[in-house]
């Protein structure tokens, strides 16, 4: 049984090509090749505990990933969120990998499907990166999305004051020029790619707000009570996009929007098709939004990715 | 985060007072301070995959074990069970534990169980323990009993005379006088504690069978479809207990009496009311059932305890 710890992990991400993994591992999702049963949950007094599980048939692996997050952690100097990712042989059962990356693969999951995203939603000419929230995933967002578009220009809106400028100040380290923005208004006035990253649950960004040309990826809400948009902002989408069919009628923006019946079941297309048929945005000035509530095949694609590069 | 590998933890079982544990264990589980989710599934082409998790609510950890089922391993020299036990923080999150134990834990936290069922359940003094079957329960079962009785008589019975004579050996190197049994009917007359260990999808024991003074503690069946014990064996019982009142209306042989309207639930007694009582069996002459599917809380216990001593 082979170990890996976060620190090995993060020295073997760079070399892989996490795009076309998950890539793949979406259109099998939604060609029906991909098991993945209801998630496992444990709600205790201080945290959460989620288990994802599941396996592509014809693979030879299976993977289960057990993720947490303890919202009292901080104040001991600890990260809220933790983790690990065990892959096991499907011809045995055995142990393959444990891959203990305290979290940080399912952060870059999330990361890749947002850059997937762009890749086939975005318009071709990106004026500015729009990104809403300043945590991790506001910082992993838009260091993926360096492999699918050459603009290196972000606009950021967050509550926070200071931690604007501290993302500020990290992201230009990392060759980006960032403006902080006063406004949403501002913000998606200069931004024709919008990621939404944080876990309001009252919506921030709302249909007059978006103009023609836009997509937005939402990456914020994975519960049923989490929301980042209006439904008034679905139902002005000309496309939109689940990561999961299945999950998103249960949880997130396409959750909220159907419930509210401000869009249908059957005008939503699932991530995995898009990729499949390579169409995503017909026109320029569409405006297109993908709800991403996180699927148990990232984590088996990124596992499997991570496990055979080591 | 430490971890332990199978040896290491062999090592450290004959150290602990399992006994107490587990009790401990269904004492707070029939109190209803354990939670313990529906268990999760991955069922493949070459095996099965069970997730059992949970905690005790006062405690300090939480605990996810992993267990498969690989009928094919043997074949290829390997052991068609599998699995490992995590231990987390209920503070932080943090990984505190792997029990690297291959399934081997689990294996004995069911024999902990049925010797837990002979200290409250047996009669005072024990003829002969008869033991259906001749694999690893077989074995651990017998084993732990010694913690519980000072019979060192044992009566088999299996299927293949080759495993049983290999039994006989094997457990002759343990201290026991092995008798190995031509019929049940000769193993039930000739022992008062018997212990069924086997995967029979068809009664083997018979209300016919058993004589006044004897207690059965059916370890095999975990499954709807499994069954050891006729359902009139069940009827003309005494007492009938249960490891989990939950867990036996859908699994196991009470499940198959329930069902059969042999009898009812609501006189089956759940094995942590009899420890926490200390009323077990009354006279000496009842027949006495304790029906084993296993419980979460049973993994618990064993990987603290393991974990603490290490």
């Amino acid at each position: 049984m082979k170990q890996l710890n976060r620190q090995q992990i993060m020295s073997i991400l760079p070399k892989l090509d996490l795009i076309s993994a998950i890539e793949d591992g979406f259109v099998q999702y939604s060609r029906g090749k991909v098991v993945v049963p209801p998630v496992g949950e444990l709600l205790m007094d201080k945290g959460e505990v989620h288990i994802k599980y599941g396996y592509v048939t014809a693979e030879p692996y299976y993977v289960i990933k057990i993720a947490s997050g303890f919202y009292q952690n901080p104040a001991l100097g600890l990260s809220s969120s933790n983790g690990l990712m065990l892959l096991f042989s499907q011809q045995t059962g055995e142990l393959v990998c444990s891959l203990l990356d305290e979290g940080y693969l399912t952060d870059v999951r999330t990361a890749i499907a947002g850059a997937i995203c762009a890749k086939y939603l975005a318009p071709k000419s990106i004026s500015a990166i729009g990104i809403i929230g300043t945590g991790i995933q506001a910082r992993l967002q838009a260091l993926y999305l360096k492999e699918v578009t050459d603009c290196r220009k972000i606009v950021v809106w967050g509550r926070n004051n200071i931690k604007a400028e501290k993302y500020q100040y990290d992201m230009q380290k990392q060759g980006f020029t960032v403006v902080i923005s006063k406004s949403i208004t501002e913000l998606a006035e200069q931004a024709n790619l919008i990621v939404s990253t944080t876990p309001a649950t009252a919506p921030i960004l709302k249909a007059e707000h978006i103009k023609p040309g836009t997509h937005i990826t939402a990456v914020g809400s994975d519960t049923p009570t989490k929301q980042e948009l209006a439904t008034d902002l679905l139902a002005k989408a000309d496309l939109v996009v689940a990561d999961s069919l299945n999950q998103c009628q249960q949880r997130g923006e396409i959750f909220q929007a159907i419930t509210s019946d401000k869009i249908a079941e059957a005008n939503i297309t699932e991530l995995g098709d898009i990729i499949a048929s390579g169409q995503g945005r017909d026109e320029e000035q569409q405006i297109t939004i993908a709800d991403l509530t996180g699927v148990a095949i990232q984590d088996i694609k990124i596992a499997e990715a991570v496990y055979l590069a080591s």
